[in-house]
């Protein structure tokens, strides 16, 4: 059997573990991100990290994927990274290849590792077009067209959470506004949320919750519990992201949207919506074709898979 | 030398040529669609127009390509195309190989054509991740990614004229409201100049023009003569159409966009709008990087070049 390495790197944490071409985790380990100050520090723990998982491999592992924010693929380099203390561009392929000695060593943002690892691990095994959309912080995505990931002309293609859903709308952190990830995400729903509760007056079950309070999962228990303004906060958050999905579909027409994350796990509350949305948005032609489906990854060991599905992906970097 | 045959098929007329592998159209012809009413007498004359211009190329023509409304890439047939008397399916490829015995006959639609002959023939030539956008009496689309034409999980990617531009904006031919093709295209921009008539008044030098009177070229000169109306109208069609090229750019980062059809001769009338606004709806790491171009094809021969490029795009259907 043959092993790859994946490592999934967060602002808080760092998540690695060696995986099997099935993709079943061997060995994990996770540490904080945030223990360490700089760039060179941190290469000394996560170095120390993959000898640890990597111990009982017998040497068959193959190579190393890395999701991490801003990872260029074609470069190998961590560039400007808002939340990682990495400076503007920090060379983690060409480390990791001069203290580790693997040959093959792919870095990825990490909603195209998610990509990745629907294709090698997960629903997209047998699909050659589709799209993954990660609902979290922000909303993240990773096209699949023709079977390979979709890199453009630098790499960087596949910034679906800054399309515009709304002319005019929400203040998003890229600086632009009404970016669908200001609507269609954890943080989006919150702020969705609050404004139905201004609506509605302060009539919600969850009206006395603050605002660390609120979360995806609380918002969903509200829902479920016929809370009207939970409600109208998922049948919004539908209506925005069917919308933007079915511009998707007018694009690249994929057979398959998956989504990814935490607001996923409230199921058809989410879903339901969004398919509606999405089919009501569509040319004709394009009706009660394209499936959009939670994702088949397991929550707890995706962004390890994903990152580990990037050695194979059998896509090499042009250097 | 080897030649290629270029067909393009429109609803009024049909145009067709035999190219040369630079480019060069040595013998054209063209025959009213509307002179045959149903796809068997359609084809004889079809036929017969292949004859004539291959006559001197003494069987050195590799192949057919064909551009059509409704052209079906893998099934070699045009279906339910509104403006051609072909009924629900006409098997034009099939039909073609078994009269002419050409074996290499390719079909596609005239955008997805377009952006072929931009990459064979016109100013794609060096570029793998590029968009070609004809604005004509709608707005069609052609993508190209990794060199090669993107045509999704059934052939009919690259929709553009159909996503959403406006949230409940103006009716659209394919029932929708608020696609991109009702502002940005020639009918577009008629529109919106008489939206700008009613909004000053009726005060424009081009106030008297009738519906058929008036076209791009009729709001062109007026909007260069300083007409207030005319002006705001380009402005209006750049801003909207530039923000939709933007969010184009979020999903596929190509390195340029060209801008092919009627309205795209106006120059920076139309481009210089575009661009501002495309700029910026773009999120910062893409800024100034995407080229928003004219198209490189003759506007006289751009679809029988399209057609043609077909022949030597290397996509082979899967049938």
């Amino acid at each position: 059997m043959k092993y790859s390495i994946g490592i999934d790197i967060g602002g808080t944490n760092t998540k690695l573990g060696v995986v099997d071409e099935k993709g079943a985790v061997l060995k994990r380990h996770e540490f904080k991100t945030t223990d360490y100050g700089n760039f060179a520090s941190y290469m000394e723990g996560l170095e120390k990290a993959v000898s640890f998982v990597t111990a009982d491999t017998d040497g068959d592992c193959v190579g190393i994927g890395i999701g991490a924010p801003n990872g260029n693929y074609y470069k190998g380099t961590i560039d400007y990274a808002a939340n990682l203390p990495f400076g503007k561009s920090a060379p983690i392929v060409e480390t990791l290849r001069m203290s580790l000695g693997y040959e093959h060593i792919y870095l990825s943002n990490d909603a195209n590792a998610a990509a990745l690892g629907e294709k090698i691990y997960g629903g997209g095994k047998n699909l050659d077009h589709f799209i993954v959309i990660t609902l979290g912080t922000g909303l993240g995505s990773g096209i699949i067209i023709d079977g390979k990931l979709l890199l453009g002309a630098d790499g960087f293609a596949g910034e679906l959470g800054h399309v515009c859903a709304v002319v005019n709308g929400r203040l998003c952190g890229c600086g632009k506004r009404g970016c669908l990830e200001t609507y269609a995400s954890a943080t989006g729903i919150k702020r969705t949320y609050l404004e139905m509760l201004s609506k509605y007056n302060g009539d919600s079950v969850i009206a006395n919750k603050t605002w660390d309070e609120l979360d995806a999962r609380v918002i969903e228990d509200a829902a479920r519990a016929g809370d009207r303004a939970a409600i109208e906060t998922y049948n919004i958050t539908g209506n925005i992201l069917g919308r933007c999905l079915a511009d998707f579909v007018h694009f690249s027409r994929p057979s398959t949207i998956f989504l990814f994350g935490g607001p996923v796990k409230s199921g058809e509350l989410i879903l339901a919506p969004t398919r509606i949305s999405m089919e009501k948005n569509l040319m004709p032609v394009f009706r009660n074709k394209v499936r959009v489906l939670p994702s088949e990854l397991p929550a707890g060991d995706a962004a390890i898979l994903g990152a580990a599905a990037l050695v194979w992906s059998g896509i090499e970097p042009e250097r």
